[in-house]
């Protein structure tokens, strides 16, 4: 499938020989023209060199060029791993032609070796030689690790005045999200006008209304990175407070579903489940009861096995320590109800919600009825045997 | 084996007929007179029926016998779980002639079902019949639900002035320890001389001390149960502060015991690991570290597939939210070193962690090299194929 991708970016992936089979693992995208650009990072505090990297160049608010490796994350990797980073940039500035601290670096794979950089430098030649508007395939595919496909979203969008903008997105994750996600890359490449103040702002917001909502509480990996670029070559702007919130809920719905691609095809998952919490004391405590269920292996594995074990579930939400009366709480799968005040519903509804539980998508609705208006949602997938296999024998 | 048991005591485990395979499912603890009582309760707010009872009872402070059944957790039952919990325990009054508010309850298995309270009050009459100083086997036996083996302990201590006490426990747990811990009960037996307020001090330092290592952050099922009884009929008393002491070490060391016992016996679980977290800047900070390590999926799964990853190791470290600089990290398996500093110790270092990596048991050492004294132990187990497998389909 060729997508029409936003005008005025270049892709490539190759194989620089990284990882072991000779699979895609070096990719770069490319910008005609500097952009404005902004970015956010990994909160752990472990952070991989290219992330230590692309913290102290984003700050002139400019990119032109992103080049990513997969195969390994160049993390724990010391100053060596610095001056890998740093090499990286420099060859592909060098190769473009263009100013060293304009290239950013992400790398994703095993923590704690040092990249193989001679394979890596003596590679990028040709990964800027493959640049082309057309490569957009490619680049998605060399960023993946344990992923099973690529996700990427390339929409075309209107503004009130018929002004057009393009949001093109390559994302690769594919760990259990919670609450240990393996590595998050995602590349934003977009034709708005915008400063990089302005796209900072608005990236953090949606961020937190997608990713946010599968990384529960922050939990990211050493080598999470999300760049937006944007060259300013259509002729939509952000210049008014409804252009601003037309961008900022285009950018919302694209990273939510980027979010949920991320989540399917989480390390082993056969289901997505958006769990729902509602009629919470606030939407802090929504969101930390939403996320104590999202993340219990007990409650991810009831799921893999398609057993409506709702007792685990008010289990969760009574050990997530928000406020609530265990007599007074509603669950449903999609619209069946199982649980009325606290208590099962009986065989029947049972029976309704194990047709449920055998979907692919299942939406989980927690009704704390406290009175509170607080609601959330969050994303997660099943706990599965290849959750285990793959996670068992990753490097081996 | 017969194990030599605390004098005084008299226990029994029958089949009740609420396990489907005829399993003994139904137990009871009788002392000959009534005992001084203390016991810790679960901190999740979904509490089930038994629990709830027990609470109110245990304020006497005294207490003759416990009835636990297993196979029927009595938990989001309702009123009628109440009265279900209320009936069992009268019945055992009943037939032993004691007060009905001596009597306490535990129930472990599956929530939301609501006991099948004829046939348990039904059985209670044999249950009673078979009470004997030799019953301890099927006791130990009758309260277990995924658990392979049954956690026992029984010993005989002296004081300095050379009088003896015993304490002999009972316990079952099996879950994945954290974060969603299956029901924990245990049952103390001790022939001490003790006020109900002492023994609850020395029983919940003892329990923070086992039991709280493993279910990390206060983590608890719905009927987690620790309950300590004490009839006093040995000379040993907890007059002196030397003899408090001898008795608190002695039931930390039992405890301990037991605990790692229910580790050993996670779902599942193929190895014992020791988390230990040193060099952090305080005892709380060290504990929280150990606790993100040990409760990582994919430090677990790690182990589980003998791979001496320790990239992860360190990610989870980094995202605990403690206090340290990651290139001062040093990590240890046994006494091999694999991390200096924040980096590898190259292949030599990871070829013989890989020896320590295939034992059953295993010492994780971390130190964060604050310059910090804070220190903290924390149990687990790896997270393996059978653990999904026994949780996707337990009630099927």
């Amino acid at each position: 499938m060729a997508m029409k991708v936003c005008p005025g970016f270049e892709w490539s992936g190759i194989s620089a020989g990284i990882k072991p089979h000779g699979e895609r693992d070096l990719g770069i995208i490319r910008s005609t023209a500097p952009t404005r650009a902004a970015a956010v990072f990994t909160k752990n505090r472990v952070k991989a060199a290219p992330v230590l990297l692309d913290m102290e160049r984003i700050v002139s608010g400019i990119c032109q060029a992103i080049i990513v490796n997969s195969g390994n994350a160049n993390c724990c990797t010391g100053d060596q791993g610095l001056r890998d980073a740093r090499a990286m940039t420099k060859r592909v500035a060098d190769e473009l032609g263009i100013e060293e601290n304009r290239v950013l670096a992400a790398s994703t794979g095993v923590i704690g070796v040092t990249l193989p950089i001679e394979k890596v430098t003596a590679a990028i030649p040709a990964a800027v030689e493959a640049l082309s508007a057309d490569g957009f395939d490619d680049f998605s595919t060399s960023i993946l690790t344990t992923d099973q496909f690529p996700k990427t979203i390339s929409e075309i969008f209107q503004m009130d005045d018929g002004s057009e903008f393009s949001i093109t997105v390559a994302a690769k994750g594919a760990g259990m999200i919670c609450p240990d996600m393996a590595t998050m890359l995602c590349f934003i490449c977009t034709d708005i006008q915008a400063s990089s103040e302005t796209l900072a702002a608005i990236l953090a917001r949606s961020v937190d209304y997608s990713f946010n909502r599968i990384t529960v509480d922050g939990d990211t990996s050493t080598n999470d990175t999300v760049v937006i670029m944007a060259n300013g070559m259509s002729n939509a702007s952000l210049l008014t407070d409804s252009d601003r919130r037309r961008f900022q809920q285009a950018l919302n719905d694209v990273l939510l579903e980027i979010a949920k691609m991320i989540v399917r095809d989480g390390e082993g998952a056969t289901k997505l489940i958006e769990v729902n919490v509602r009629g919470a004391r606030s939407v802090e405590e929504a969101r930390r009861a939403a996320a104590v269920v999202a993340g219990s292996p007990l409650v991810k594995t009831a799921f893999f096995g398609e057993d409506v074990n709702w007792g685990r579930i008010l289990a969760a939400v009574g050990r997530s320590g928000v406020e609530m009366q265990p007599e007074s709480i509603d669950i449903f799968y999609d619209t069946i109800q199982v649980v009325s005040n606290g208590r099962g519903c009986g065989t029947e509804s049972e029976k309704a919600a194990a047709g449920v539980i055998r979907q692919r998508e299942i939406l989980l609705s927690i009704d704390l009825n406290t009175g509170g208006m607080g609601t959330a949602s969050v994303f997660t997938s099943d706990l599965s045997l290849d959750y285990v296999k793959l996670n068992a024998h990753y490097r081996s």
